[in-house]
């Protein structure tokens, strides 16, 4: 007696954050299949080895190893490609220098692909995202800080030891506030959500204000709601500068940007776009081919880039 | 009775300057076999389309058609790459707007390939020159402006008009000194040949310095010594600047610097490589394996990476 199965192929993409782990099963053609996810594994470095496993294992028991193209693993921090080793991961240290990759494949028994959190965003925009009619983009994630990969013909750079996509640190006011990296006026000190709570906090707006309270504000009268409406002005000249600089250097047709800030718009857009078209020549003479839009998969960017690296990477093992 | 004649195969490459025009014949091997130069053509499109034609016939005359790969013809200027066509060529206005690939190809009766000198030169450092053992570098050129050229995976990212490579327009002093592209504090207004006279001029140092003669002056004693390498330190940070946001952004092994500023190498050199020290951490984080270096092929670089096309790009014809 024979049975047969139709096996769709699927991989299995990650996504680790600070404080959660989500895991997706996506088919080839780009359907979800399933989610999994730990929404609070208990903090060291063992409990999330174990968290990961399992909620790869979970999905993998349920849709079988056969059909399985590969598995992707999204981390924030800097990557050592080679290595597979994280470096600077803020809010996972414990991670940081540990053999990650190769630990979580021995776990699993087979192979796995290590990538950049806002690199697999990016990638995951290009395939089933707002970037799936152009092969080169850039995405700049404004979140806790703000992350950026770079898709060229269709794949990321990743720079010869992974670490690309780091705009969040380019130079957008050179005697600007001072940031973690060691350097001064990054990106990510004037564009990101902690950077609109610190400059709230600078212009007496309150001490622990949320992008999203001073969103509101923006549209109150009076002086706060000036304030705050400097402060968005502020965040679209930063971006615009940064943008700017991309669209000079890399001429690509379309520019994204991802993140919970980016719910605020309107209010930083019109500032944002004035500069870059003042700064780019390239930008005014490819108006209208080039594009500076809204990410289209929110947190799920990065689920999806991470699957489709098992379709277009060689696991580095 | 039979004729055997070995025919090595080989490229013609033509750079055109401002005031000449240069063209090489150089083999599959990266040997130059021979040059010619019409050092004076004429002003006026006509003048200059009769110069180019002439000088590629000459080479091609003297090596043949049969081992001819195909014929690469760098432009100062932006490239609309579809169309064949240079933009904003400040130096050529006359060649602006004009078909200028396809009325070269219609002369010679066989397609050519058009490219952005700056982009030719950075292909030309890697096919033959101090990138021979990368795939991924950047090349500046400092010269009246400064020109940028991005090579990822062996080729030139073009952008989807061909317009990619701009950096000397990157923003390294936002409220610095207004640019012709209609910004401001432009790379090109800090780290150029005309930057290093205007800064002289403006440090009453006198009208019409050559950056070699502000270069010399940086050697002497006293208040005039004491400006000139001040100048020298404002080129250098802002040359450093520009690279760590390439070097965070890109992560690639290597960034050159070509053109005649860099002749000042030892004046500028310690602030640049300050700057990208204290403004990458990813720079930090590779020390040693992220090299910034001068170009090796000097004004024969756009020969060489006009010649390569032939063999990596179809004419878009």
């Amino acid at each position: 007696m024979l049975f047969c199965r139709f096996m769709a192929e699927y991989a299995i993409g990650v996504d680790l954050g600070g404080t959660n782990l989500r895991a997706a099963a996506i088919d080839r053609s780009g359907k979800m299949l399933d989610q999994a996810a730990d929404a609070h594994f208990s903090p060291g470095r063992e409990a999330l080895l174990a968290a990961i496993a399992q909620t790869i294992s979970s999905l993998r028991d349920k849709y079988g190893a056969d059909g399985l193209a590969g598995i992707g693993v999204a981390v924030p921090g800097f990557i050592f490609l080679k290595e597979g080793v994280v470096r600077n991961s803020n809010n996972l240290a414990f991670i940081e220098n540990f053999p990650i990759r190769d630990e979580i494949a021995r776990r699993l028994g087979t192979a796995v692909i290590l990538e950049n959190d806002a690199n697999a965003a990016a990638l995951g925009e290009k395939w089933m995202g707002a970037g799936r009619d152009v092969d080169d983009l850039v995405l700049l994630t404004l979140g806790t800080g703000v992350g950026g990969g770079v898709i060229s013909a269709g794949r990321v750079i990743r720079g010869h030891l992974g670490m690309a996509g780091e705009m969040g640190h380019a130079v957008v006011v050179p005697q600007g506030n001072p940031c973690g990296c060691g350097s001064q006026g990054c990106l990510e000190k004037h564009a990101s959500a902690t950077a609109v709570t610190a400059m709230a906090r600078l212009m007496h707006l309150g001490d622990n204000l949320a992008s999203v309270d001073v969103y509101h504000l923006a549209f109150e009268d009076g002086e706060a709601g000036a304030k705050a409406r400097e402060i968005w002005r502020v965040v679209g000249e930063s971006l615009g500068a940064a943008f700017a600089t991309l669209v000079n250097l890399l001429n690509f047709p379309l520019y994204l940007l991802g993140g919970g800030v980016v719910a605020a718009w309107e209010l930083f857009a019109p500032a944002m776009l004035r500069t870059v078209e003042q700064r780019s020549a390239t930008f005014r003479f490819s108006q209208g081919t080039t594009r500076i839009e809204r990410a289209a998969l929110g947190n799920e960017a990065g689920l999806y880039g991470a699957a489709y690296l098992s379709w277009i990477d060689k696991p580095a093992r």
